[in-house]
């Protein structure tokens, strides 16, 4: 498709859950496209997917994708990023990659635009999204570390199915079905049965017992923060909820902060919202979360193991400002 | 029914989750009954539940109800123990109750048999049995505690449907199905549509912000681990599970455990498995331990935040090891 203003825009992976939720996202924030290519592998060329009301042919990856292309969102996963989007800068694109692949390079931008939109400036070309739980944590931390400085984070986390794929949600639904039914079933996409079950394994294991997924809360937070020597101790956990990932965390402080002060904080604090009123039964839940913008905040409180130090609970769609909406935000900037 | 050797037996609230695991758990362990009352409110009565085979009629709970009981078993919340558990000691009955109406009383031991079976001695005729999060806690502390000191615990719950009772455990599978059917489902038993959600709420708020439940976790620890001043901070969360709760657990200790040492110690205290082989996909996950005894620990590893210090994750029945199979461990003690 084509228009008369606006940049020329490529999407890889356009048919993944992060896929078509950018294709949502650009469409809702009305992104000046002039022209949409749509790139994924060879299996899902052909397809069509929808934007704007017209629909757009899905094209495989080829040397001659980036021909003239300006802006290059990439989530198709670290080895296409590897592969694809050196190409995609070499041809004049800026590249906004979701995957890990480049996220800890020194020349590359982690960026989350509500915290450190500065780290943009003097980018060659290609920039980071960060993991979708450290996202949604991050923009908690942020007004925390500026008020009263960070000293250390536990982290717990309750993963949507979605943050492991499309396929990923389709089995989860399949598995509760089954679950409900009585009737046997085996996972493909996912390690175990989630269907009313959870396990605490979101990505692969290092040596040290830690998942990548939880070593990313530690890096990219440090990155993001710019706080070279962060503690953040996680466990990462998927559950048999469809979208939105949730987290409980403590926060060792430096200096003291009332919950009161943290929750006027994060009242003023961009990409924020507070639901804190117990009594009324408000806290961030999943369901009420999906499919919007904010990362929601509640069960703010006096932690009791730090002192100073807080206790709250976050829910953020991680396809939303977890992946595509903080990849087109990004896009905006530059 | 009756039978020539054992003991008069009462469970009241019997026709629940934890009543229907009681008669399970003392079938499978043989314990010597001899009479066998079942009583549960007005509402209850004149239904009829299978022990060994057997039809035993459930009557509703009455002035003359514990006449002749040698062992009451109550597990019918804190206001009918309040009113019924002392006419069943002053009855004679030896009571174990899993309300929390009597657990901080200092008279009332509360007991985890593997922790603090010791604490039975001089009991007044009344045990109170722990919440189901704490034992299945306080199974993993306790060897921690006695191995390196404990210094504080920070804990993140995944707290299946089946903990609020049986209402909510049919209540989450009719909201799933209501959810992968695309209707509308209105939540009755729990505060919120659990169906593919979770919310970060047991029981009720205090004025602290913390739930009681969060509140036990820290009380009740530091009774049975008699640990007078221990820094217990939790964050419970019902999930869309349908049994076993789950416990991301960090510890500060006072002397310095290597997960190694840690993993060696687990295996050989009572009441705990361990199944910590992540290279092989091994972790404890609710499917995979609803219906048993033990209490699965894994994930072991070093601290991020706490030096010296460790992180793991729990899994434990909270039907059976959580409430029905300690009362029954207890009351074989006594």
């Amino acid at each position: 498709m084509s228009r008369t203003a606006g940049r020329r825009v490529a999407i890889v992976g356009a048919t993944g859950a992060v896929g078509e939720e950018l294709l949502l996202v650009l469409a809702a924030r009305a992104f000046p496209v002039s022209q949409l290519s749509l790139l994924a592998s060879e299996r899902s060329a052909g397809q069509q997917l929808r934007f704007r009301g017209e629909l757009v042919p899905v094209q495989a990856l080829a040397d001659d994708s980036f021909r003239g292309v300006e802006l290059a969102l990439f989530s198709a996963g670290a080895a296409v990023a590897r592969q694809w989007a050196p190409r995609a800068v070499a041809a004049g694109a800026v590249v906004v990659d979701n995957s890990s692949a480049f996220r800890q390079q020194d020349d590359v931008p982690l960026v989350v635009p509500e915290v450190n939109a500065a780290a943009l400036r003097g980018h060659r070309g290609l920039i980071a999204n960060p993991n979708c739980s450290t996202i949604i944590l991050v923009l908690a931390l942020a007004p925390l570390h500026a008020a009263a400085g960070l000293a250390a984070v536990v982290v717990a986390t309750y993963q949507a199915a979605s943050g492991a794929g499309r396929q990923a949600l389709l089995e989860l639904r399949r598995g509760a079905a089954a679950a409900l039914a009585g009737e046997p079933f085996t996972p493909a996409a996912l390690p175990h049965a989630l269907g009313f079950n959870l396990f605490p394994r979101v990505d692969v294991f290092g040596p040290d017992g830690y998942t990548r997924e939880e070593d990313k809360l530690q890096h990219e937070s440090r990155k993001i923060l710019g706080v070279e020597a962060l503690a953040v101790e996680a466990t990462c956990v998927r559950v048999p909820v469809e979208r939105c990932h949730s987290e409980a965390v403590a926060v060792a402080l430096q200096r003291p902060l009332l919950p009161a002060a943290a929750r006027a904080l994060f009242a003023r604090s961009p990409g924020l919202v507070v639901q804190d009123d117990p009594e009324h039964s408000i806290y961030p839940q999943p369901l009420l979360q999906a499919g919007r913008d904010a990362v929601a905040v509640g069960r703010i409180r006096h932690s009791r193991v730090f002192d100073p130090g807080l206790a709250f609970w976050l829910v953020g769609d991680q396809l939303r400002k977890g992946a595509a909406l903080n990849a087109v935000q990004i896009a905006e900037l530059v």
